[in-house]
């Protein structure tokens, strides 16, 4: 593809947008790297993966304005494994399905933003927040900690900013007939983020049956002094309790991370598990990433902790990443 | 998105389509719902839905003028399921699999279109054309009628229109090795469209093995005096028959739609049942529709008839609707 | 969709793309064609299927220039099946999975091209390029010939052309924990290219598992000679020997294509098999092409060769295709 063929290509056109001034882009990630992993149970690993830093992902967002000022959006986006056609998590790697990373449709305006459909939890998205890995490479926070990423069937509230001061509630329908419980999930979160100070408070809770309910709750904050962002983040969920300090160093163009964290049982089993990790990220430019990183678990009393990826669970208790993430 | 990001966007550009002056579409529905059922036999359920209206999809079309004046086009188009992505009908929705809702190659000119691929069947079509809710919300047709809604492996002609009159045939390729009439369908239809009169007719016969046939014939016509459009059908479909009579109704710049239909056992089993829907359809702006709906069905005699919606087949005897749908 | 309706459409917007001057194409093929079978052990069937010349697909790519005269580059590709969505080969026909057929990121400069993901392997293009028929069509040498397309989780380098020689070396990673040797593949190609002479040879090799390994070479030549070009082809595989002779001759605007092909035990099994084929590729326009093909094995001492297509494997001893190829 070149220029000549720029000029004189074809626009993509949207049926029936004429009247309604659509705007729909097409977005794509694609995460290549390497990954080798040790300790596992049945030995040691050299891996092709995708989405070790970020998941690979194909997405279509399209939005209208209303004329009362709301607007209404819709984000479509689909997993892919970039590696292979035979992968353990599922075929369309994370997310499970065609379209199962996120599926919503949203009114937005002065009063904030209403969303329904497949979406991240707020426990998720605080968790993400507070990790400075953000979900990927061997580092990432979520190799302890516990929360569900994204939830079915759900609406999302989300207010707007009061002075750096946000705030959620999730509702996600059980859909199980007969039962006004059965598969509910409710959440919320409270962020504040103002100048180089960020904190954040999430909750979660999924009743499984109509006697079995998981709560999870994940406390976290950051604050970037110029030269490093400090980050530390806390989770409860039932039975067990997590921890996590991290760091995150501008050096060049890109940013050094490293973080330490723990997970505890709150009972009697003490099967707990401590990470540390580091990692590099740098940005060829704005549309190419070049990563790498490591990470280790000492993993106490049976516990079987494992150090994964953006896509993978793992198989070993260390792991060392090395690749490339193209965004489009 | 905004205007600055529009003015330097990159045009998508579509390899090797310089020449031929290639049109390429990328279109789509995303169409979220709280459906509320009650009166099933495990018990009343509420959901968020995707496709009550009509089922949540990304398309593809292209088409090129051939030299002699005839056409060639393609419509590549697949489900999705925008709510969650643990769905009871298979991951893509309604079609089932990827590209299964339509996947088409025509070549059109005067003499009428010639197609093949996975289309939709006559009797569908014809069913659809003739229930004042469009197949989708509580009250379709389809909770009681039977036709096949697609046929895989199929050829269908279509005449131009002879002053409101067409025509179409389908042959379906059985595909069995070893037989001549295993898994073979046939269907045709003929349609009158002249003002605001609308008759249609259609017939589908699907040979299941070599002694076990389903044959499908319905008939069904509209008219629209203005303050109301009036509609009837009546499909005979082995073992039962069905009758239906509607009404549409423009108040404001939305339509409401009622029905009432009936399904009849052609035997002596007389497990029977009868359905009342109404609703109403508000296109907020050409692109979003809201809608709302309801409908009950009685049962007799052990049958067990539910009232579902354009993806899901329902679990009791009455749904409430309300949601939006988004075009792109 | 007229010239108004293109004239006022958006463009589809590529989020993020502002800076980078991204290039991102959609593009696609949709195959269907009539197929007649006969001499298989269920009798003979006529089928609709999709992909009889090349696979039904849509496609993504996106490149940028890196500022050191590097490129990178990713392609997306996935297979569909444009006849049905109950087919035999997978729901995404050829490719087995979403974005199953190609998923790859690339490097490419002045030193070559180093790419990354699921990819082709050398053997599989080799092959491809001596076969007059470029697998596709009842002629298809892959229908005695043995190169696994495909392979998952490699790394490919490709050197550039010098005065038109070129190699490419493939490793793909086994990804068997505990073992460096199970499910890994090597392989590599050779090729020169100058004028109407093209050589080429490849190799393959799949470590099943720790004792097991399949070795798959093959060599090819073609000489266009302006009225015919010839085509000759060995292939040596663990157990068996592979032998074609083709030729193509372009007549009009098409090509007419023909080759005999020979499958031989290297063992004393003797389960041999010859095929003769014939076909015509006509391209109607730069995006359309019309086709035509049949072909017919022997097998011998209980061989099961089969005549299939670009999708299929088929079920008879012989096939008649006849169909169309638009592309986008």
């Amino acid at each position: 593809m070149n220029k000549t063929t720029m000029a004189a290509a074809a626009t993509v056109l949207l049926a029936g947008t004429v009247a309604a001034h659509a705007e729909v882009s097409l977005y794509g990630k694609v995460d290549l790297g390497i990954v080798q992993e040790s300790g596992g149970t049945d030995g040691s690993v050299l891996r092709l993966s995708s989405g070790v830093l970020s998941p690979s992902r194909l997405g279509f967002k399209a939005g209208f304005q209303l004329s009362d000022g709301l607007k209404v959006s819709t984000q479509l986006e689909t997993g892919l494994c970039a590696d292979s056609n035979n992968n353990p998590e599922g075929e369309f790697c994370t997310g499970g399905t065609f379209m199962g990373r996120v599926a919503k449709l949203a009114l937005s305006g002065r009063f904030g933003e209403l969303s329904a459909g497949r979406q991240f939890t707020p426990v998720f998205l605080n968790q993400d927040n507070f990790d400075p890995f953000g979900t990927g490479l061997a580092g990432q926070a979520s190799n302890l900690f516990a929360a569900t990423f994204r939830t079915n069937n759900s609406l999302i509230y989300t207010t707007p900013s009061f002075g750096g001061l946000t705030a959620s509630a999730t509702y996600a329908f059980g859909e199980a007939p007969g039962s006004s419980t059965t598969g509910r999930r409710f959440g919320g979160s409270v962020a504040y983020n103002k100048g180089p100070l960020q904190i954040g408070a999430a909750y979660d809770q999924a009743d499984v049956s109509e006697t079995d309910r998981i709560k999870d709750a994940n406390i976290g904050a950051s604050y970037d002094f110029g030269a490093l962002t400090l980050y530390g983040m806390f989770e409860r969920v039932t039975g067990r309790r997590n921890y996590l300090l991290g760091v995150g160093v501008p050096i060049g163009k890109g940013t050094l991370m490293a973080s330490v964290a723990q997970a505890k049982d709150s009972g009697d089993a003490h099967d707990d598990a401590s990470q540390a990790g580091v990692g590099y990220v740098y940005p060829i430019n704005e549309q190419l990433k070049a990563y790498t990183a490591y990470a280790h678990i000492s993993n106490k009393n049976g516990a079987r902790y494992t150090v994964g990826n953006s896509t993978d669970t793992g198989t070993g208790d260390s792991a060392f990443n090395v690749g490339l993430t193209l965004s489009f």
